[in-house]
């Protein structure tokens, strides 16, 4: 049995005009901002058409946390939806746009799999409508103005050693991390010490996923910290008097891109904020509209719950006022007996004792879910090699819990193999919801960092290094502690160290460096090394892509 | 008096929406891509059916060599295209794409000028249809995956230190222009001297340009010469497998974006490489669409006409098989009386003698055209302090030389101010075009420089620098000396020294560097300091922008 690419599957879609798919929103023709015929930006006038109506099922979809075996979450989130639009309902997907760094390194493609995809796939994994380039653009910009201001004089007083505004590439690029900039003499800038970051890890990324609208996000930008000056201010884009222009590059990404699923769902494909030094959401933008559009809106969150649905629910739920209706843990047979200890060469086969040690992963994330007051409902992506036994036990534990399970197919047979789930989630959105935060936004930075710590990672609590210790205290002196908390840490583990697989218990974690992002609204607390541009492998998936003169691609997957 | 801005102006424009204007050249909506409702890409198929029809006229705008004064070289072209069309032709007018880094830096917007601009104006001046964008993430995909190379191993060879793909982006970056790559140890690359040029100046769009379909591009970037092994070899895309992937970053980019002028003159605005480094004209693509369309088609060239318009005649022409009609070659009396030793706080006044001395800057391009074997129209753009005397003297030296001249008021008037121009204009597309290059693309290197050289500039020869002599031995020896020259030297003026104005006699021009560009397909040869990575002035353009939360931009002018 041989199966189809990704890209192959998408190239075979029967795909509608997205004026039709726009329709089945009633979004009239003279609303969208047309980029071929299979994509679209919607204006902000509908907005202003749609604000009043009520609000739709918010269902986030997450997981445990990742393993090497893959969990699918996006394509569950995909499923799901055209599952739900089966039922008939009228939904919209809203995710989050990739990137083309990894797209060009290992992944060569993020817009969900098999059958359960969004598409045009090969425009929405290369350029798209160009938010990413809006967003470099804007970003190194501004970085430009930074190191003009140093050559011309430097009136601000700036510090050319705390410059904290870094540049960024749509791309892996190992060799930019660290770099000296401004030589070859006096016509060619100030020396000093940079480094570029993958585009997504940008403030302005963050920034254009959380504004609401171009005056918030002008307000945000011109908050931005770049710098500080010799004597420990903080310099603004406010400061450098381009907040407007760096707006102005945000004319029309701000605006949610409409596309649709292989089976013709309307999906919002926005922004992609990093989900360690940022909160790993699709924009605000894209999931208000959603909310207004449909009468169920199906989103994701980045890699596992502890910090995927954790930041969802403390920072986007709360900048935007959402409350979601219900949440999808997905999880895989094979992933939960990796969390269990087996290594990848090793999962077929049953394994009951691997199993039940893994599964307390997905157990924990139930219950985080449930201190959060939401519904959980756990999505298994099937896999040929998971056996009967392991699928009930997986079944009776969640639903001791009081959360359903369902068996998941959409990979091979898209929104057909989702219909279990559908049922099962609706339900879930029948219940009560009592939606609340882990935290007070209001209240000291520790307080924050502990409660989540505890809470949701289950450690015992939290180390601080002497560094950290001070920035707090400068931080809070700003005025820069009342704002929710993005923790960075390692997506592997629910604590912060990476080997710690299942539910660990018994360890505290360690903040080594706390950031303000005080344009997208919150401080980063990181914990270990956080990587925010990735490197190229030896043999990078770009060698395994091409294109005919009619146009046509292959070694997207 | 108050003078609207050119965004005023833009902004109250009436535009056609842009399947209107499509339809005037008989393209159906199925053959456009639409990016919103008044921009468009012109797909792939449309060239299958149109390629069969016979060229129409190709009219070239070029000017004298640029002053502080400003000539409006883009004003004329687009002026000239909507007084043809009045006139009942069928126009196209193609134009470069402009630059973000000028846009925020000293411009403010490039898109033509008063009532003779295209629209709509604040989209061409911000990310457009993203076409830029992909020659920055193309350029530095390439770039990331050299130096992936030097880090994984090396295989082939290459000498870190004879690196010549340099990095872009397509901003104003003067601190970028050298730097430290690879710094921080072990795991982030390989340390090597590196450095950022403008979008504008890489080969990536000079390719683009030249290019007359993906399988041409593909074969033009595969050969792009991107360092020397140790032992001297050159290294190529090919050598590091990823031609494709590369190509396939242009999938839309390599298709003309069509819009229209504020009289809805249809408008290809595609593509737009540096004038120096490369050769400084819009896509072939556009071009010849826009030959297949119309029965008249405008266009420009950079700078001068010593750089742009032999450019053009000897690169772009050459490669794509064009033969043009005829030349408007754009001059000022202002400027021509600066040509002649006037400072510019003096143009105000009769003063026939320094306009007699500047007009050998003139007469100079009408002899060159006319060694190109076509035949010149000038238009000299009207300003209030113009005597009549001085518009006379112009006229009568020009006709004399078998030129005519036209008082252009586009600016002001927009169309109707061109339509003496525009008589004139088809009138010498009557005579007989005896078009002939300059040189034999398969003379020897310094044969070709010669011929530009004296023929062109009117110098008496041209030095090499001994760096050079060995330089031009190597690539004759490697087999690349078979190809056009591209000449970067300043635009003030007909020499390598820009304090030479008017027509110069007497000097040699000197060779310091030549540059293989393999994939553009040319050489180019360097004479000065030519900057390829332009820096922001003190005050930028940038800190004047603003945007409200509707969208409407002030700023762009």
């Amino acid at each position: 049995m041989s199966f189809k690419s990704d890209v192959e599957i998408a190239q075979e879609a029967k795909m509608s005009l997205i004026v039709d798919v726009a329709k089945e929103l009633e979004i009239p023709a003279e609303e969208l901002e047309l980029y071929g015929s299979y994509k679209a930006k919607v204006s902000l006038k509908t907005w202003e058409r749609i604000k009043t109506r009520p609000d739709a099922k918010l269902i986030l979809v997450t997981a445990i946390n990742p393993t090497p075996a893959g969990e699918g979450k996006t394509t569950t989130t995909v499923g799901l939806g055209d599952a739900l639009r089966k039922k008939g309902k009228k939904v919209v997907i809203a995710l989050r746009e990739p990137s083309l760094g990894p797209c060009f390194g290992v992944k060569g493609g993020a817009a969900g799999g098999g059958y359960a995809q969004v598409v045009p796939m090969e425009d929405i994994n290369l350029h798209f409508t160009g938010d990413f380039h809006a967003i470099t653009t804007a970003h190194n910009l501004l970085a430009a103005i930074i190191d003009n201001h140093l050559h011309h004089g430097n009136a601000l007083g700036i510090d050319p050693r705390r410059v904290t505004w870094r540049r960024v590439l749509d791309l892996n690029e190992r060799a930019l991390r660290f770099i000296v900039c401004g030589l070859g003499g006096k016509a060619n800038g100030v020396p000093r010490e940079n480094g570029f970051d993958i585009t997504v890890a940008s403030e302005m990324m963050a920034i254009l996923c959380l504004a609401k609208d171009l005056d918030d996000m002008k307000e945000r930008i011109g908050k931005i910290i770049v710098a500080y000056t010799m004597d420990g201010k903080p310099v603004t884009p406010n400061d450098l008097k381009v907040t407007g222009a760096l707006t102005l590059l945000f004319k029309d990404a701000i605006k949610p891109n409409l596309v649709q699923t292989l089976e013709n769902t309307p999906a919002f494909v926005h922004g992609g904020p990093f989900a360690n030094i940022a909160h790993g959401c699709n924009s605000v933008s894209a999931t208000k509209y959603a909310m207004k559009l449909a009468d169920v809106v199906v989103t994701e969150a980045g890699f596992g719950a502890d910090l995927g649905a954790e930041k969802f629910l403390d920072i986007k739920c709360r900048f935007a006022g959402f409350k979601p209706a219900a949440v999808v843990i997905v999880a895989t047979v094979r992933a939960l007996k990796m969390h269990g200890g087996v290594p990848k060469t090793e999962l077929v086969g049953e394994n009951m004792a691997a199993l039940e040690k893994g599964l307390a992963n997905l157990t924990k994330h139930i219950e985080n879910m449930q201190k959060y007051g939401l519904p959980a409902v756990v999505a298994i992506n099937a896999f040929p090699t998971d056996t009967a036994n392991e699928l009930k036990f997986v079944e009776e534990k969640c639903n001791a819990m009081g959360a359903e399970v369902a068996l998941s197919e959409v990979w091979a047979k898209g929104g057909e193999g989702g219909l279990v789930l559908a049922d099962k989630v609706l339900a879930a959105c029948e219940k009560p919801s009592n939606f609340k935060f882990i935290y007070d936004e209001k209240a000291p930075i520790k307080d924050k960092i502990n409660a989540i710590a505890t809470e949701i990672y289950g450690a015992d609590g939290v180390n601080y290094t002497p560094a950290v210790e001070k920035t707090i205290q400068e931080l809070t002196n700003l005025g820069y502690d009342k704002t929710p908390i993005c923790m960075a840490k390692t997506q592997y583990s629910l604590s912060d160290d990476m080997a710690k697989l299942g539910r660990p218990t018994g360890f505290k974690i360690t903040v080594r460096e706390l950031r303000v992002a005080a344009g997208a609204g919150f401080l980063v607390a990181i914990t270990g090394e956080i990587m925010t541009m990735p490197g190229l492998p030896k043999a990078p998936a770009a060698e395994r892509m091409d294109i005919d003169n009619s146009g046509k691609i292959v070694g997207l997957f």
